[in-house]
């Protein structure tokens, strides 16, 4: 169960112009439900991705860093669930070519404008054969209303599927970004790799598009995080249709562009903490802001070691307000030359830690009540500057232990 | 139940001259057991010390430090479990000044020649007058074979009292060397502080001492982790008593200095062995060995994102070969010109991963039956350089969940 999150209904996602979506059942793994996507689009669509910083990327990730590298129009993505085509080699990116082929030849476009997904187990060969073999019948189902069956196709260990939409008007005309996630552990290498794709219907540029891409995901998926790892195969795709009746928009300093940048962004934060919210055993849903840092880079380290540490995640599940275990967090942050006497840190409005010590006013009770809300906000002031850095994360529970002990047996 | 490490029975801990432990009931939390430990040491007896590079060092730790850079001999320990005085401000410190001085009047000498160590739960205040009120006991129960008593009042959540000893011959004189530790987390900054003392009766002077407690902890405690946090509390402290009739041995470069430094190093690894043996809910015993780096740092880099790996530790955890998992966090080690096509691992005998790719040779039955085992080699070989690195960890599973999040209820 999700905390505060229920799936959006298909009447509440927007279909965006020239973007049709076709789902079918490649039996990828042992699986009844459609397990591949194949995602249409209108031509002179622009695309634009950030992929994972793990050094082991999976093929599909290096075919499609080199198909955007041409800086070409993008006419379709593929998206297979159940394999991630990770750790597989040479082999491994014959096997994406061949299947960004297959869709090519469905839906009549160059291999080299297809751009190809894979989220599940990795170092097993994908099979492209059955893949190959669904990619007709996706082909037969592209239909712009189906967001919510691609959102539900593309899950592995995600218990609800995760969409989201945003309109917003552009000189007096309807501009709409939709877009689908998945995920469960932000980095489980395994089955709970993050993929992403987010479409609209506005004219957008590709520089303008790189530079969107780039700033919504540093604001959103970049900032949360559930066990800490980064996956083979993370993917963030933002697709812009050019469909809407305006002229180009090109640049970050046109006006028009601030709508844009403001509804991707936003369904990119959603989605981001969808996620979190659906984490792997989530039970809590945490808010991390660090401030009166130096800089951001170091407010952000903090954020990750409390967000990192196994003992304050366990002691979020538990709803136990063991608070010396944030502290302990805060200096491991690796910030040498931290003054622990300028160290402040609130869970929601009760102030638990002032000036380095256990705050006078702070009373054990009131961190219970805060501990048990399934939200809760952490706010740390380190004392030293004016930067801050907000994270969103989880607890880590029995089922997170259970869901990546047990689940290919 | 800790893998494959039986506690030592008090006849195979050998005394150390010069060196009397006495135990006693604090009640500092309600436990019916000792939980507070005297050691005293005979005059003129050098220490040396190791501590937390935690920014929020317990109030002991500034303690120990003070009193060791006076650079004068010491004549007593004083460690409590069940509280770290830890987070505890300007008070934290009194506290820990007024134990030493309560065992100063016991054990007749001045307060600023005994060093205190603590060990328990994060920001709450240390229970000065239970202490204090038990110091005498300790003091009436010094004996040179209470190393075993000594070894179960410094536990916290350890499951069973860690201690090793080794005889060597210096010259022809019996030299011994004792030690005992604590640990259960690595670093939960809560219950599970790592504490570990070391005494021998060599003539060591106290500069060398200093490059062999450095050198010892680079070795053993430093290499051992059990989820990646750093305590607020962790000591590691070498005795040396003189007692042993020799003339004093004062550099690394006297031949002397040798089979003790061997020692010392032997019972350290032992002791943090024995610490990842009991980790919390450990069920594994892991070693993982990266070598062909370029230097040791990016070997350690690399050794230490498996071992933190959550989703490593739940595979480890469920005998599950899911062996991606060690390619992801390979991936995410942060060496930004790694190159993927040259790394290859081995699980025990069983190459898994060669030149970057899954092994041709590699059939899962292999790897499940190593991973069945309850002590498990990961080998990893980087492909870029000659360094090496060794690192001791455990598994991630249900009980490490259950213990962190439950404890405290």
């Amino acid at each position: 169960m999700p905390v505060n999150y229920a799936p959006r209904t298909p009447d509440e996602i927007l279909p965006v112009r020239g973007v049709a979506l076709g789902t079918a059942a490649a039996r990828i793994k042992r699986w009844e439900r459609d397990d591949l996507l194949v995602v249409a689009l209108t031509p002179g669509t622009q695309a634009s991705g950030v992929f994972t910083r793990n050094r082991f990327c999976a093929a599909p990730v290096t075919v499609c860093r080199e198909h955007l590298a041409r800086r070409r129009p993008v006419q379709a993505l593929v998206v297979n669930a159940g394999n991630a085509n990770a750790g597989t080699g040479a082999k491994g990116l014959a096997d994406a070519r061949a299947v960004c082929a297959a869709v090519g030849a469905a839906v009549r476009c160059a291999a080299d404008e297809v751009l190809p997904f894979s989220t599940g187990v990795i170092m097993e060969s994908l099979p492209v054969d059955r893949i190959v073999a669904a990619v007709p019948a996706c082909a037969a189902a592209l239909a712009e209303r189906n967001w919510a069956a691609a959102a539900r196709t593309i899950m592995t260990t995600d218990t609800v599927p995760k969409a989201a939409s945003r309109r917003t008007a552009v000189d007096g005309v309807d501009v709409t970004v939709t877009g689908i996630a998945k995920g469960a552990g932000m980095i489980a290498p395994n089955m709970a790799t993050l993929l992403s794709f987010v479409a609209t219907d506005a004219p957008i540029g590709r520089d303008l598009l790189d530079g969107l891409a780039r700033e919504a995901a540093n604001a959103s998926f970049n900032r949360v995080t559930i066990e800490g790892d980064t996956s083979t195969n993370d993917s963030f795709v933002v697709l812009a249709t050019q469909q809407a009746p305006l002229a180009p928009i090109e640049r970050a300093s046109d006006p028009r562009a601030a709508p844009v940048r403001e509804a991707i962004a936003a369904v990119a934060l959603e989605l981001a903490q969808a996620i979190v919210r659906d984490g792997e055993g989530a039970t809590k849903f945490i808010s991390i802001l660090v401030e009166n840092g130096r800089d951001a880079a170091e407010c952000d380290r903090v954020a990750r070691a409390i967000a990192h540490s196994p003992l304050v995640k366990t002691a979020f599940f538990a709803s136990d307000p063991n608070l010396g275990r944030i502290l302990c967090a805060i200096g491991n942050a690796g910030i040498a030359d931290l003054d622990p006497a300028r160290v402040s840190f609130w869970l929601d409005d009760v102030a638990v830690v002032a000036d380095g010590g256990r705050a006078a006013s702070y009373r054990e009770e009131d961190g219970q009540r805060v501990m048990r809300k399934p939200e809760i906000d952490v706010r740390v002031a380190l004392g030293r500057g004016r930067a801050s850095s907000t994270l969103w994360t989880c607890d880590l529970s029995h089922d997170y232990v259970s869901i990546n002990a047990d689940y290919r047996s």
